[in-house]
């Protein structure tokens, strides 16, 4: 096989580039194939987090070519009981994580189509026999590595078991009531300071909404009130003022909010996961000559 | 075309590696051609500074194989209507960037010889048109990508517009009057803490000044004095003790100054841009006996 | 020579992806060769800690195809006469790097069988003469580069120097005395808060302490005490609940300890180096009823 038809490996851990376990990590993987092509996901998922780790892939296999290779290594529970597996999405992707819920949206939003449990007997490195902590490095990696380079055959990962086995974390489902749409926040841009909604823009103009729109907005984390403000639908953030509060659609074509050029996750404590609700109500229509006269 | 006969692709943005955008930027550029060699330069620019992108652009884009295509995604204005541009330099490279001031620098320092608007028609990936607020990976990369591997030429990226409407951030040349020199911080170095101005040794020289004399320093935002004090022009950090004042050439061949192992951006809180601006006066041959006694 | 055939350079520095100077070392580097193959160790190494990047090349370079190239750049006496080389492991791999401390723990772990200072009238870039602050790209990274492409061997990087002259950091070994166990708190990975000591599993299993033994553990920084407490040695972090300390053996096979999902190192403010000195005594065997009943 040429260098180029070998599937891409991309990795994301919660590891982050401070020391050196990344650069061992790969260091196993061009000593199984040195031909193969190793790309970071990002090495900054929040610690033990298998949600972010979850949404993540989400936001970023799909748009690799077919047949890439996405792992992933949050675990907690490195050393216990828990499947490390290779899943196999209806897109064409393979993911190698522990089963923790990582896969949680991948099942929801792309469809695994088979899943099977790495057999340690075979694909864990066995030059690193006596260590329980790193499998980024000694099994996950490896084992990656060896079905990049053709080594073994997905079959021979290790035993399927039943897709609906796969671990997922709670994630209700956003609904439309009464012309109001209720969502979560799915995940924050720790960056930008966004907050991203799991409400698809579909969802939106089933309600009749479109851009331009006034929304009324209610962000609730458990029972508790966090945020209620009044907010425009924008195509994008230059439609506001500097500092000014909006909702887009964001690049997975759900709606999400935040502030032009600041961030309301950190203006107000926002944060993310199965028990941050929000819900959007119809206003009407953004009254544009006020916005010019905002001044931009 | 074989695969190390296409440019390499270089990417600086702001958008860190925290989430998932990198990654799904450069799943487009591999899905695009799988033969693309992507290089990180960094995604740690501060958020929205066209300044600083166009600074480490002049930083680190000559240092590249001439053909290397560098994409710069700093871009507050997304889905607005400034414009997307792919422009060549006089040194044989191209910058894919939002026209938004980011090529100040390359303009002054390198040259732009020719530039054209990305034609969003043909040049724009066709699978994510819903989305207005992600032109890394919809545009920029995808643009990018597809001229990298030879898809489009540089005349299809679409129509040139006149390098002299290239949009420059206000920049004050470099001055020497009366045996002074006069700048600005064109930037600082946010890890180690130096100060780095526009003002070349090559200026410095013409006024006389030479390594092993003293300067007197004056650092001004706008009108507010923030620091003044005497320091020896050196060859290296190590010239003076620990924790001293020094002022030195740096890669670029401008004068710059900083503290031994420690930083004096932090602790004189200096900043960076047309509004700082620093002078130096010669003050006579630094005491190299009094150097001595200080214990290195 | 086909581009696999080239040995992969491997790259660690304190330079952060804060700025453009990680991007100009590897523009000079794809530019001597543009079939090259760089990958990023860290360049998180805490400022001037020539310690520290000893540590992860310890921890990384040996998971590295021989052959391997890694460049080292921790470098606070750039331009004063340290001496530059690039030695050679007895593990076959390659080390370019200020011989300034960086090569402490291959020395002592790895072995190092023979070493070369760089000729900088031959091996340094010609078209940046004029400064001296910046050898990451200039020296160490054109060099390596230059013995990576088959352009120099090892023999021209310079004269050979007695390999017993390569300067190493204080670094007591582990000992074993009446049934205690003493070593240094090797490093710590900031990230996760754990502390690996020097001191390895097969000490323990000398002294007859088992997987499943209590221990009582004192750390001190000089002649301060900075943590004493009882834990056991455990194989993984689950074996005791969230937040609760344990021993365990790390990727290296030396012991090391923690809080399960929690920072020891935050927690107790611990250092590391030659002067944070650990110490283990046995107590017996854990009580696992007690563990079951902590309720994980």
């Amino acid at each position: 096989m040429a260098a180029h038809d070998k599937p891409i490996l991309v990795f994301q851990t919660d590891f982050t580039y401070a020391e050196g376990a990344v650069s061992s990590m790969y260091g196993v993987v061009k000593s199984v194939d040195r031909e193969l092509e190793i790309f970071d996901g990002t090495h900054y998922i929040p610690r033990y987090d298998a949600w972010s780790a979850s949404y993540r892939l989400y936001q970023s296999l799909p748009f690799w070519p077919e047949g890439t290779i996405y792992v992933s290594v949050v675990d907690p529970g490195v050393g216990t009981p828990r499947r490390a597996c290779v899943a196999r999405t209806a897109s064409g992707h393979y993911v190698v994580t522990p089963d923790n819920g990582a896969l949680t949206h991948l099942v929801r939003h792309v469809g695994i189509v088979e899943v099977r449990e790495i057999d340690e007997t075979v694909n864990r490195n066995p030059n690193t026999r006596g260590t329980s902590v790193f499998h980024g490095r000694d099994l996950f990696g490896y084992c990656a590595a060896r079905l990049a380079s053709g080594i073994i055959t997905y079959e021979q990962v290790g035993p399927a078991y039943p897709v609906d086995e796969i671990v997922c974390l709670p994630m209700p489902e956003p609904t439309i009531e009464d012309g109001a749409l209720t969502g979560i926040v799915d995940i924050i841009d720790p960056n930008f300071g966004n907050a991203w909604t799991n409400i698809p823009l579909a969802l939106f103009e089933q309600a009749g909404i479109s851009y331009g729109d006034m929304l009324h907005l209610r962000v609730r984390h458990g029972d508790e009130p966090v945020l209620e403000a009044d907010l425009p639908l924008c195509r994008t953030f230059g439609e506001v003022g500097k500092g000014e509060l909006l909702a887009y659609t964001n690049e997975l074509m759900n709606v999400s909010f935040t502030m032009n050029q600041a961030s309301i996750v950190e203006r107000y404590g926002i944060g993310f996961g199965g028990d941050w609700t929000v819900s959007f109500s119809p206003l009407g229509e953004y009254p544009l000559a006020a916005k010019s006269e905002a001044g931009r």
